[in-house]
């Protein structure tokens, strides 16, 4: 016996996720089934307005529903500064700290030759005239991922804009806090006693 | 700074699956602000046919698109056999191991006087109208799951089959296939050694 159609085609749509394997998709389909109706319309109309609702913000590229984004809009935030991520979300992950309070730049990715992404496939040159357009801009602070390819997009970026007269920094590396020195990878820990502060 | 609306809400509906949470939401509906124009489509597509196209067979209980379901409709299945679930999901667990050919009832739950779950809560009558019905039945075999109250709604469901001289059968129980008996809880363990057998 097959699975009754509809749920076989809602298990594939729920495998289509990342890290949601078969067992775990013909769990939540299940689950689906016996959902209030209203909930499952909902979901089915969030998914919808996703891709119609959503589009980047033409100033810093990050995900939004209007454009410019909330944070471009925003004449409170510091305009002297500028934090790059990788990704939208890391906007938010960012926000969540509540300590920053300058504006963003939204990569979409980071150098890998191996993937066919080259500069003009990220968000760089939009980052460059957002730079020669706005010279209340002091610091680029690069906030890529602790990767490889992280560390060599930061490394680009830095070597395009220092020349501007703008100052570039990076992220510190080190210990997660809570976390176990004995857990800690060699490379953090060389990282954590390179970059170690007077106390 | 706030999700923009649309993402929230996705947000919103992922969380409402079991198993994820609010991390793992994020995740999920940024991904799929990613994902293919038509794959959100069928997805949004499927979860809203799953409550306008399926239904509960009305001989057994299963999850169907057609009523009666495709196993009930099924002449070359035993009609001898009636497997007895406790949800629609386990029927096809059981059809996965391809060696039961004959029918399936589900009860829609266990008995568990804690959650208000009595027999009338669940499809015992219907189970003993079939019963009744079908003088072709000569073996109940109840797979409810290895739970207390998996155990005592076989019990009950004993009780009330055999007085008609049908023959009550329960899965066995013992270690599972590949298993360790280091890591074997004393139950199973009991169990493994009353049910042993011959070889």
């Amino acid at each position: 016996m097959q699975y009754p159609e509809p749920i076989a085609k809602l298990i594939d749509s729920y495998m289509h996720l990342p890290g949601i394997g078969r067992k775990t998709a013909v769990r939540l389909a299940y689950f689906t089934v016996n959902m209030d109706k209203t909930d499952i319309a909902n979901f089915a109309e969030a998914l919808t307005e996703t891709k119609d609702k959503l589009r980047y913000c033409s100033i810093c590229g990050n995900l939004t529903d209007e454009d410019p984004c909330e944070i471009c809009q925003d004449p409170t935030r510091d305009q002297s500064k500028i934090l790059v991520v990788e990704q939208p979300k890391d906007i938010m992950v960012m926000e969540r700290m509540k300590d920053y309070h300058g504006l963003y730049h939204v990569l979409g990715g980071v150098l890998s030759p191996i993937d066919g992404k080259g500069p003009d496939e990220l968000n760089v040159r939009s980052l460059i005239k957002r730079l020669q357009a706005n010279e209340a801009v002091n610091e680029v602070i690069i906030a890529t991922n602790a990767t490889p390819e992280g560390e060599a997009t930061a490394m680009y970026l830095s070597k395009l804009i220092k020349p501007a007269g703008i100052k570039v920094t990076r992220l510190a590396h080190g210990l997660s806090v809570g976390s176990d020195i004995e857990y800690a990878d060699e490379m953090t820990l060389f990282k954590a006693v390179q970059g170690r502060t007077e106390i």
